[in-house]
Parts: C-alpha cells; sequence; structure tokens
C-alpha cells in the first residue's frame, strides 16, 4: 500500500513516496520552503515535488492510494481548508490546500496536524512499535502532540485533540500565546528556553551561555543552551533542569490520563537529548502515584526527519482505506 | 446480550442484570455495603445478591455472558485481584475478588473501575449517547473519571488511563493525598470543598453555612453548602464559583487534550449542578483556545444512580464478546 507524505514545515518542505504497510520510504523529495514566496508558489513547489517522487519511485499514479500533507497548524477536517499556519508568512488563512493539491495531482488528499503524523509515525514504526497506546509531543517554536491507540490517531473534534503543549500546569501561570494562561508551551517552548538563557545573561550570572554568543542577547537558542551544558556550565544545565521539570510535570499529566506504553518526545529542542529527559523522567516518576509508571517508557524519536512525510502518508493510507 | 454488572461502594451495592445491547436493567437488588463486616461477608452478600438477580431476571445462568464488578479503587486487570480500595475498611489488599465471584457464580467475572464503568454507561447509553468520544469525571470525596472513545474504554498500562482527579493543574500546589502536588483532586474534592466552608466559618465570615450546621464544623458537607449557596449566601456561592474554577481548569484540560464531544459529570458533589457547571463552562471557554469549545457539550450525568451497574456490566460483555 503506497501513499505519499507531505511534511509543510515553515523551514523545509519534503515529499515522500511511502509504503505505509512498512514505512519504508520510496522516494524523497525536499528542499527549502521559501515560504515567503506565498501560498501559491509552495503549493506549486508541493506540486512538482509530488510530481517527482511519483516519478523516482517508479510506480504508476493510480498506485498511490492517497496524498496525506503534514501542516504546522489547524485546518477544518471536512474541507482540508486551512484556519492558520502560525509559522507560515500570513499564516495561509482560507488557503484550500487539500483540494489544490487533489486537482493538480489527481489522487485523495487529506491534511494532517504535523505533530500528529509525527507521533503517528514513531508509534507505528519508530519509538513506539508494537506499543497500543502512545503519546507524543514536539519540542520547538511551539509544543505540539499527538495521541495514538492502537495503531489509530484519536483526532476529536475537529482533529484537535492532542494539542499536549496547551495543557495548564498552573492555572495562575504565564500568559500563553493561545490566549489562555500557565500553558506548558508558555513554560518549556524554544521562546521560553531561551527567554532564560537571556535572564540569566541579564542577571549577570558567570555563564559560558554569554561567551558563546559572545554577548549577543538576540543570538542565545535553545541549541547554545545545549552547547553550553555539554561544556560543562551550571547555569545552562540548572535551565535545562528546570525545563525538563515543566516538561516532566506535562508529560506526568499524560501519564496519568492516557496511561501510555510509550511517551516519545521529538521536535528541534529534544535534541537536548538526555539533558532533558533525565529531569523528565525524575519528575514522571515523582508526580505520577496512579500509574504503573516503571512500565511507561519515556523516549526520544527514532525516525528522524522523516517521520513527518511517513506519519502523513501512513494517514493518508488509514483514512483512504476506510472510505 | 445478558451480563450482570456490580457496583461495590463504600456505602452501597448494587447488583443487577442488564441486557447490554439497550441498557435496559431487568432485576436490580441492593442495599448497604456493611464493609465493616469485611471482604468475605461483602463477598457472600455479592453472591447471593447476584444468585438473587438472576432469579428475578427470569434468564438462565447461562444466558449470562459475563460478570463486571465495578470497584472504587485499582486492581490488577491480568488477575482480577484488588489492590486498594480507599474507601473500604482494610482496602482489601491482595483480595482475589474477581476469581471469588467467578467459581461461586459460575460465569466469567472481571473487575473494572467504578469511575470508568459510570463514564461507559454514561456515553453509550447516557449523557454521551450517540458521541465518539467522551470524557468523564466523578465528584465525591475522590475524583474519578474515564475516557470512552468510540463506544470503547480507553484503559491503557494496568486499566489506569482516566484517573483525571490527579492531573496538576498548578504544580506548585497543595500535597495531594496521592504523593504528588497540586492535582485536581487536592483542590475540588469534596473534602477540599468542606475544608473552603469550615475556613469561611473560621475566619468569621457571614454565611448561611455557619447557621446550617449550627456551628459544628465537622457537619460542614457538600451539600450543606450548596444548601447555603440556594439560599443566596454569598460565601457558599463563593466557594462553589472557587471549586467550579478549578474543576474547569482540569476540565479544559481534558477538552484540550482529548477534544471530546462530551464532557459527564457525575458523582455525589455533582448534585450542586449549575451551581458548577456555570462557572466550570465559563473557565472551559476561557482556557480552551485550540479546540472548538463551542461544539463541546459539558453535561451532568443522566443515568442517576444505575450508572454504575449498567456500565460495569456493558463492559463485561464487551470483554466477553472479544475473547
Amino acid at each position: 500500500m503506497f501513499s505519499i507524505g507531505v511534511d509543510l514545515g515553515g523551514t523545509n518542505l519534503r515529499v515522500a513516496v511511502v509504503d505505509t504497510a512498512v514505512g519504508h520510504v520510496l522516494a524523497y523529495v525536499h528542499g527549502p520552503t521559501q515560504a515567503a514566496e506565498g501560498p501559491l508558489a509552495v503549493i506549486e513547489r508541493m506540486e512538482a515535488w509530488i510530481e517527482q517522487a511519483i516519478r523516482e519511485s517508479g510506480l504508476a499514479r493510480d498506485e498511490i492510494i492517497a496524498i496525506g500533507i503534514g501542516v504546522p497548524g489547524s485546518y477544518d477536517p471536512a474541507t482540508n481548508i486551512i484556519h492558520f499556519l502560525p509559522s507560515l508568512p500570513t499564516g495561509w488563512p482560507s488557503v484550500p490546500l487539500g483540494q489544490e493539491i487533489e486537482s493538480r495531482v489527481g489522487r485523495p488528499t487529506m491534511l494532517i496536524n504535523d505533530a500528529r503524523a509525527f507521533v503517528l509515525a514513531e508509534a507505528v514504526f519508530g519509538a513506539g512499535q508494537g506499543a497500543d497506546t502512545v503519546v507524543g509531543m514536539t519540542l520547538g517554536t511551539g509544543i505540539g502532540g499527538g495521541v495514538v491507540i492502537g495503531g489509530r490517531l484519536h483526532l476529536g473534534l475537529g482533529d484537535t485533540a492532542g494539542n499536549v503543549g496547551h495543557q495548564i500546569i498552573d492555572f495562575n501561570g504565564p500568559i500563553c500565546r493561545c490566549g489562555s494562561r500557565g500553558c506548558l508551551e508558555a513554560y518549556a517552548s524554544g521562546p521560553a528556553i531561551v527567554t532564560l538563557g537571556i535572564k540569566a545573561i541579564q542577571e549577570g550570572r558567570t555563564t559560558a551561555i554569554r561567551d558563546l554568543v559572545t554577548g549577543d542577547l538576540n543570538s542565545v537558542t535553545p541549541e547554545v543552551i545545549v552547547q553550553a551544558a555539554e561544556l560543562g556550565d551550571a547555569v545552562a544545565r540548572e535551565i535545562l533542569d528546570e525545563v525538563g521539570f515543566y516538561l516532566g510535570i506535562g508529560i506526568a499529566n499524560l501519564v496519568t490520563l492516557f496511561s501510555p506504553d510509550v511517551v516519545v518526545i521529538g521536535g528541534g529542542v529534544s535534541r537536548a537529548g538526555d539533558w532533558l529527559l533525565q529531569p523528565i523522567r525524575e519528575t514522571v516518576r515523582q508526580r505520577c502515584h496512579m500509574t504503573p509508571v516503571d512500565r511507561v517508557r519515556i523516549l526520544l524519536s527514532a525516525l528522524g526527519e522523516e517521520s513527518g512525510v511517513v506519519g502523513a502518508a501512513l494517514w493518508a493510507s488509514q483514512v483512504a482505506q476506510e472510505r
């Protein structure tokens, strides 16, 4: 069973033809999204790369069951029209992305949130392989996520279930960009980590973070803080411990509510690896008393950058098969 | 399809023969659990009432597919041995309840958490009828709950999923009896409501709560506070508003994570009705920005005291059918 998976990111656009029975990528075309050119140019690029991937796969067009497009935001699942993609210029409101690709390529096309595509791929072919319940979290500019039960995404009303970054971990906490307060994302997103790094510098603390950015606060990134931690910097380690604690609280809630076999963590910030995993695991152990927490595996993603296209393709296959 | 549902409570024991295809109760035997007599006496009572219910139903024993026992606590789903029932004297550790009833009655017997049985019954035959995703919460001495997707309970590792009362809504919050901090249960259980009422009296505030208990702090109950609110007491209304806010935060998280069609609220404290529902709904509207919250119905339970036996019976039918 073959489908095409597309991963539309603010920075990179990825297209693959996938054997969704086994998660194998037959053809893979990717490059910069060049999102500044606007939706139409990106859609034309997406179409061209889909055509290229079909050619490279050696498959006939009608062997492709469906196309799944992972999008970094929200959409209407009934119409496959975009609501809002915060990481793309203009946000693409009302862009009929599904219909555009379907009519251009001639295969059934459906949208899926990119974090949920990631979790589906990891649950079926990656870190969660063989598990019944997998909850996933993507750490980046925002914190996304999803829930897979028995190999299927639980999507809920409007395909919105699994927005793990917008659970409230302190009802009196800081304002979140979503309009609520005290969401996990307000504590542990990439920008929240950067804010902690800048604050440490501004408070005059002795830290390698300052040296690595040669004093330029605008150059502080999560990667720089991880680099400082690896150099042995106590302040950077403290920041990652604190962020790991917040993530651990959020994951403790997911464990309490879903009792998953596996929690999988991905996204750019997850490259911090053990600097975050260790405080996450410790916090979950301390804060989960209703779940057999020793049986819950908390793991980093196993599939790398192809998880998005594999997940979107698998989802398209699953939906097409049911119709 | 007929099964027997048992609802083992700290106060009441209920047994019913249920047509689980339609949720109809054919025979119903209930009375005080008399839990002080200990597990063996309660098990003998349970056996006798099951036999009575079978006789009253007019069914032959082998028309009963299975027996489901809803228990107020945790158990091992592989062996149907009790772990801990906090509301029963001694807590029944290691009591092989499933095996005892199975060998005495001669029908396959399985345990299920009582709050999850409640949610299953409400999802399929009650407030959530026709919905795909239903999340439920029982408000009492503790806060229990469960999740039903497509008419089936999501149970997760060790049947522990859906412990909605132990999600953390403030990571710095008060100690919870589970060992964590800031759990919803620590803010909005029956005892937490009583504590707010006692505090108001001790602070010397003018409130009908004091008059209703004639100054006896030990007589303050959630029911008394609701009664005071109905009499127009401002302090009681403030307390229920505050508790409704906490519940609203917890339900906002459930809405964000599960995107349910219906949230159903039951348990003794839910008899406060609109005094809690109104602040709950307002808080969910203010705090959920990722889910089409106008489509989420937040409802009180529709089935009354029989929800426990109906849910336990339905669950037994579902499990037996799959074997």
